[in-house]
């Protein structure tokens, strides 16, 4: 794989020059690509003619999920019904990593409008695996060391889980840190702006230089984390392997000095994780309306009938989920009293063999209603070497203290 | 004016059909929009051929702002950047009003991207003062018994202020109880779909026909609410003129049997009040990055001002807004014990004379970001005759409450 921190050092230091990442970047896709089919579109001219160095992205090629608007690729949500389609504007996001000096050369696949109908996307471990959704192109392509970031967007669990089942770092920032302007909505009170990278290191990185917010990750010898590990209580449980991945994490955690509680969902966040879907649905009805009633025949089966049963939804039900959800964004507040951080899996195993659906985002769903940061952190593999990522959750707001025990903990798995 | 609720009784009981009202409508237009200039665009064809009468609207043709992404109508978002741009998707607000049974046949004038630069459109009382902004063209068009009804936006005064000047009823709901999905973003924590008609009834029934929200209106003898006064606070003060017209509006309501108290911001509020510009001015930066990074020569130097000086608040300036006004939401929240709802100016004063400026949001800023709603409710009339709108707010999600408590003020007003 790509490591940011690692080009932007090497550019720095003159042992590598942007024609030459660019020439990398282009055969890497050239070898990979027919495999993976991570991209939509790939920008070859951008690839050949480097010309944006400035900022503290120093023209570092990535790759943009095809839900975002881009006025110079084509963009298609996933859906053929935009087939060929050329937005006016970037959406926000690829304004803001311009300016910070990130050049944008693929649009990644995403699955249909950022839901569940999947795209042809590979699992760069292991191809006859799904690279999980929606994200998958960006999760893919970072994974195939194609590109050195993506980003991504997370309705459900569309960041965290992809990048679980691909073997690389994932951030969903705080809701709303990030501008979801210029994307496709699926669900105003859910889309949230997701990043992917090598480590952890490398999306706190991405997100300060578009952002200008600033983080402080430390090092492996930063004061360690409060962890509370969370090990069920999601609308699925996680398979052994998963909870064994759980389990050696806490104790490499705890090895190296972290305070490790035991933690469960009380009622009132369970009732936020069971009102999550009630709230994304019917507002991906009202979304996706114009599709739904003129374009109908082009909708996958899938999300005809998502879109259908969103519509079924009364308002009653719609406000009664968002008062649910509200008290359990406030409950979710008060719980980081005793602890900096929560620590559980990512997904409830490794990426699902076949390329049929893109995995459960029962461990995410939550986290994204709340608006929480949450990271995937890699590190830890199957028996059958398929990668599996923990997640790391702070409060709303505490995008620094997520990423500072996520590098904190992806360090330490790495002395192992 | 038309009135909604009157056009449905006719067309109800025979006493119109729909080709009268469309050719009527069409006569209007032509006969008004030479002075006024509401409309960006007007679909003469579909005025000729009503086909569309299901669902409680009916088959009632109505006007949008041009702010509003329509894929049979060109969307400008009144700037020259977009000349000529067709959408491939209709907004979902444009998407529910067709299931309700309504017909988009005009796009309504905006500001440059819903800010401060004006547009050409001329108030229907008197056409050297302005309708007032961003949504010009949607009071305008209604004023001018052009349209039954209109929808705008509001992100800090846009739905209220231009009601009020032009002697309409206004209605902003509770945030994202309609979506902004389709709709160009000027500042995603602000902006807010408003809806433009003769009276408080007319915008409760459309508002009711395309969300499937229920509302109780009551009549003129249904129990009177709680109201507090308020009188200043803002950051401006109003006229000598509005304020006696408030006054006249809370004796006529005390007299008909409401209750009646004097209510003033405490400082939580008055800082929330000053956060509005921060999260606003920071967020539009964001959100027109592209057209400023691309066009800047195409945006008006009002504009270009405005984005650049969004771009230098820093994220830390931007987040204590943020939470100036989470604290400022709370405590609005709190007011609602002792009364139902509060009864202030819509605007300073009546419509300022000359088409250069739209007037100051001043008295709406603050209610856009707690996300309140809020009613404008005319009525009122300056010494020369011009329109003064009193503004009926009630705390969050209580929409039924703002309503009901605007449509018996406007009512008892209507009595005397």
């Amino acid at each position: 794989m790509l490591s940011v921190l690692d080009l932007v050092t090497r550019l720095d230091n003159g042992t590598l020059d942007l024609a030459g990442l660019y020439r990398q970047v282009a055969e890497t896709i050239e070898a990979k690509e027919p495999e993976i089919e991570a991209c939509a579109f790939i920008d070859w001219q951008r690839l050949k003619t480097p010309d944006n160095v400035h900022g503290p992205l120093r023209g570092l090629p990535y790759g943009v999920k095809d839900i975002f608007d881009t006025a110079e690729m084509p963009t298609t949500y996933g859906s053929p019904i935009y087939d060929g389609y050329r937005p006016k504007a970037d959406a926000s996001v690829v304004s803001m990593t311009a300016r910070a000096g990130g050049v944008a050369v693929a649009k990644t696949r995403t699955t249909e409008f950022a839901f569940l109908q999947p795209t042809i996307t590979r699992n760069p471990h292991n191809t006859a695996h799904t690279p999980g959704g929606s994200s998958s192109g960006s999760a893919a392509a970072v994974a195939a060391g194609m590109l050195p970031f993506a980003f991504g967007t997370q309705t459900a669990g569309s960041t965290i889980r992809p990048a679980s089942f691909c073997g690389i770092a994932g951030f969903k920032p705080s809701y709303r840190i990030l501008p979801t302007v210029g994307l496709k909505t699926f669900s105003w009170n859910l889309d949230t702006v997701g990043v992917f990278a090598a480590s952890v290191a490398d999306c706190a990185f991405v997100l300060s230089a578009i952002s200008g917010r600033e983080f402080h990750l430390g090092d492996a010898d930063a004061a360690a984390p409060r962890v509370a590990v969370l090990r069920s209580g999601f609308s699925v449980e996680a398979d052994a392997e998963m909870l064994g991945a759980l389990d050696e994490a806490a104790r490499i955690a705890e090895a190296a000095g972290a305070t490790i509680v035991d933690f469960a969902f009380d009622p009132a966040l369970i009732a936020a994780d069971n009102a999550h879907p009630v709230i994304m649905n019917h507002e991906a009805a009202l979304a996706l309306a114009y599709e739904f009633d003129h374009h109908g025949d082009a909708l996958s089966p899938r999300m005809r009938e998502a879109l259908a049963a969103g519509g079924a939804i009364s308002v009653a039900d719609y406000d009664a989920a968002r008062s649910i959800a509200h008290r359990g964004r406030r409950r979710f507040d008060d719980i980081f009293e005793a602890f900096d951080v929560i620590l559980c899996p990512s997904a409830p195993g490794a990426a699902p063999a076949g390329l049929e659906a893109t995995g459960n985002p029962a461990f995410n769903r939550l986290f994204t209603l709340i608006g929480a940061p949450t990271v995937s952190v890699p590190g830890m593999h199957t028996s059958a070497g398929l990668p599996l990522g923990l997640q790391v959750v702070s409060r709303f707001g505490s995008d620094d203290m997520a990423l500072r025990a996520a590098h904190w903990l992806e360090l330490q798995m790495a002395r192992k």
